[in-house]
């Protein structure tokens, strides 16, 4: 058990839009509403998932949606609270801790906010160690933990309450209410308890990002390179350095959908890199090759400071390096591939782990 | 307070289906769902309005989607009783009876099948006294009750439970999540106090159908003209008579929404009717002139029968009655026709009542 200030959500914020890979909301709005939140009630409470009791109710806050949408229609800290709320009482139990469902510039801040304002402890677990675009795409949802109950509210007052069969209808239903209710929503989502937090989900995220985050802050006084340091922290690896030259994106189904298009500078020189994303970066690959693939986290980081770029955070002209981080061991099964390998994606490209790509590349060298 | 034996539900289903002015879905369908829950549970006990205590609970169960699709997912009737437990649970109180929200060919016999099923009486009372496309359309919502909390369940087992902070919020949510769980599904909506019921509904309509129904079966035996019996006891109009030459329908947004045509006969020859359709019919023209709009009723009867004929029941050549049948005084109000009058469904039309429209049209000659 330890306490998160503010300068450790300023930290969480960095760290959670880099492995938020592309997508997960705008680390500033999130940061803004966790900051304002622990002004007003003070530090937070964060638990090892031991620490929680087998028994004791675990559920996850999140915000969904397309984050281009979410920029635009800033959530009060009082909108997943109403959630959270009919989610409690609907259960009839008391809720111990709240978690993050993803690391990402939202999502992980929604979690803290909440925990602040409702002094209860946040569980340093979440149920994808990066970011994903579907509700189903979480290692809940590998061991079986239902999705529902789960609740939606929207700002406007309007809430929701599913109860489906499997949590692939959760998200279609989910997903189409979102889009109906404006395009971004807050939700209450997967309750279990604390036996199945602890065999489910993927520990340390939160203290995961802080440190990424520290480790980009620090890097500047410490004149080390601060991609080197994301690297070290996170077991990642440079796949490519270039200057954005197009980004075509489209809110669609509720989701930010596009690609964007790097051109290759210093050893990269004369390559292209193309970036398919749905919310968050799908594949990275070049004229030539694949260079990473989901579930690997692909992360686009600015190349001076090393700071994270959201999808609608790219730039035209801006120079980033762009970095495959092997993903959790919970997606590599044959269940985790099929949940969210490239071919759930629709692209025709085998899950082959980012670390024997880049092997196998340094190999043909 | 009577009972509802299977004569009863035999012919109810046929009036039903006449109100419901080509929509409400299949009335075969229906019936059969209503008869063989008498047949497994015995008769219906049927109490007009004012029998209801004004504290007790009354909750309309409906099907909700595209009359197209309800004719290829025939209901069992357990989903809507689990729609009904899901809200009697939600409200902690026991519900006093059920009413049907709509006259139509389903939604007259939903409530009908469940009232057997759960041994509760229904309700001589509906929202519309016809049928409209739309959860908002009923003088329920005239009265501003809530359609909220509501439930949404489909076969495959998800439900929907809805709050939200007006009856339009309530149709977007529950049209789109219609279309996600196939086209089709079961509610429990509407709920209300018997108090509520007493002023906001339309009484006497199940007695209505039902001798609507007896009025067109009788006919035949009595040598009299069905078309006459059935003018006579809904005070409506014949408008036009005619020989089906073209059905245009497409399910789109969770409607069957489309136009029919009719070449004129006997002393209509020369004439063309038009007639426009969201699940039920709105609007009837002639090139030269409108001859009815929502909120009347435009249903189209075989011509030598006088049975009703749905939308997706037209076929080409068939010859029709069209009939104009005054709509109830409640939706003649600025409130009604802004709900369900021709300019909230597109049409550039203003409201003038039916009756209106036939005597200006005999002034005219």
């Amino acid at each position: 058990m330890r306490k998160l200030d503010i300068q450790s959500i300023e930290d969480i914020a960095i760290g959670a839009a880099l492995l938020g890979t592309g997508g997960g909301g705008d680390p500033y709005i999130g940061k803004l509403m966790a900051i304002q939140a622990v002004e007003e009630f003070g530090p937070i409470t964060l638990l090892e998932a031991d620490e929680v009791p087998d028994d004791a109710l675990v559920v996850p806050t999140a915000m969904m949606g397309a984050p281009t949408v979410m920029v635009e229609k800033v959530p009060s800290g009082e909108e997943v609270i109403g959630a959270f709320n009919t989610l409690k009482n609907y259960l009839g139990q008391e809720i111990y801790a709240t978690i993050p469902i993803e690391a990402g510039g939202v999502n992980s801040m929604i979690p803290l906010a909440l925990a602040a304002r409702l002094g209860i402890p946040v569980v340093d677990t979440d149920g994808m160690g990066r970011a994903f675009p579907e509700l189903q795409m979480v290692t809940f949802h590998l061991n079986d933990v239902s999705a529902t109950p789960m609740v939606i509210c929207d700002e406007k007052g309007n809430n929701l309450m599913l109860n489906t069969v499997d949590n692939v209808w959760t998200e279609k239903l989910a997903r189409s209410a979102t889009v109906v209710m404006g395009g971004s929503v807050m939700l209450a989502i997967y309750p279990m308890k604390g036996n199945q937090l602890k065999s489910a989900g993927i520990h340390g995220i939160i203290t995961l990002t802080e440190e990424i985050g520290k480790a980009i802050r620090g890097a500047k006084a410490k004149k080390v390179d601060p991609i080197k340091a994301v690297l070290d922290i996170t077991g990642g690896y440079e796949l490519f350095r270039g200057k954005i030259s197009d980004v075509s994106r489209r809110t669609v189904g509720g989701f930010a959908r596009g690609e964007s298009k790097l051109i290759g500078i210093d050893s990269y020189k004369g390559k292209t890199l193309t970036l398919n994303f749905q919310n968050e970066h799908l594949i990275a690959r070049t004229e030539e090759e694949v260079l990473a693939t989901v579930p690997d986290l692909i992360a686009v980081l600015d190349s001076e400071t090393a700071h994270p770029i959201t999808t609608e955070g790219l730039r035209y002209g801006a120079r980033c390096v762009v970095i495959g981080i092997p993903c959790n061991s919970k997606w590599r099964t044959e269940k985790g591939i099929a949940t969210v390998g490239p071919r759930y994606f629709g692209y025709d490209i085998d899950y082959i782990p980012v670390e024997e790509r880049v092997m196998n590349k340094r190999g043909d060298k």
